[in-house]
């Protein structure tokens, strides 16, 4: 049984959490996550659209994943290998050489992420008509504002 | 073997959609979805952020789902009936009595939906800051409107 360990905070449950999910299971028999509580996340400065029960529960839905736990603190990773009995820890390559000092622990990989596709993306693009609409009466404003210079 | 069916777009896949899920598949032994066609979605003025091949990717990955396939038009549903041998059909109740002409060729449910999440209110959590903006920005035009009616 070989159980394969990943973190994240799988906001906004996208394809590209899908298919990292699909590629992390695939590594093994059993894929546990820990995923971010909303403390752990406020403490970086994080804030999801999301609770933690929320992300936990859509995780814990898919066919690939086997468990789901909190993560709380960065340096609970140690312990959660050693509780799950896990022969493989991967994470995105955006942690590359992040998680190195695990490797006497168990094997660390680091896997490329889906192109194009990131929570971030797809809060950029539903908040693009709104930029542009800013945009647009921002232009208005500084015509208006040369107007007020000129008769003020 | 009990087979559900139910229809949807499922786009920005959210807890909302993961209960519903599961509890459609409670009701029977297994569940197959039709997921709205981007063409099929065009037809009726409906956007979705990601595609169908997208949609129907998360969908498929589910716990509680064994089949997506695309819904094209809005008749096609008494040839789905048919072909997966559907016992219950069944529908979030926004969609109340719409489908009561189906029931000469299964079982039609209305289930209520999940209090307080639809993608309409993801959408709108993404772009209330912007909105904000706009509204800060609207004001300091009015001003500046009223500054350039006396002025100007």
């Amino acid at each position: 049984m070989k159980t394969v360990l990943t973190y994240g905070t799988f906001d906004l449950f996208h394809i590209g959490h899908v298919r990292l999910l699909k590629r992390l299971r695939a590594m093994g028999d059993r894929l546990v996550v820990g995923c971010s509580s909303d403390e752990f996340n406020n403490s970086k400065g994080k804030k999801s659209i999301f609770s933690y029960e929320e992300r936990a529960e859509i995780l814990s839905s898919s066919k690939y994943v086997d468990l789901v736990f909190p993560e709380h603190t960065w340096d609970q990773k140690a312990k959660d290998i050693q509780d799950n009995q896990v022969s493989i820890f991967a994470m995105g390559d955006d942690w590359s050489g992040k998680f190195d000092h695990l490797s006497n622990l168990t094997e660390v990989y680091y896997l490329p992420r889906t192109e194009g596709i990131s929570t971030t993306d797809i809060k950029s693009v539903l908040t693009n008509v709104q930029e542009q609409k800013i945009l647009q009466i921002k232009n208005t404003l500084i015509t208006l504002n040369q107007l007020v210079e000129k008769f003020g």
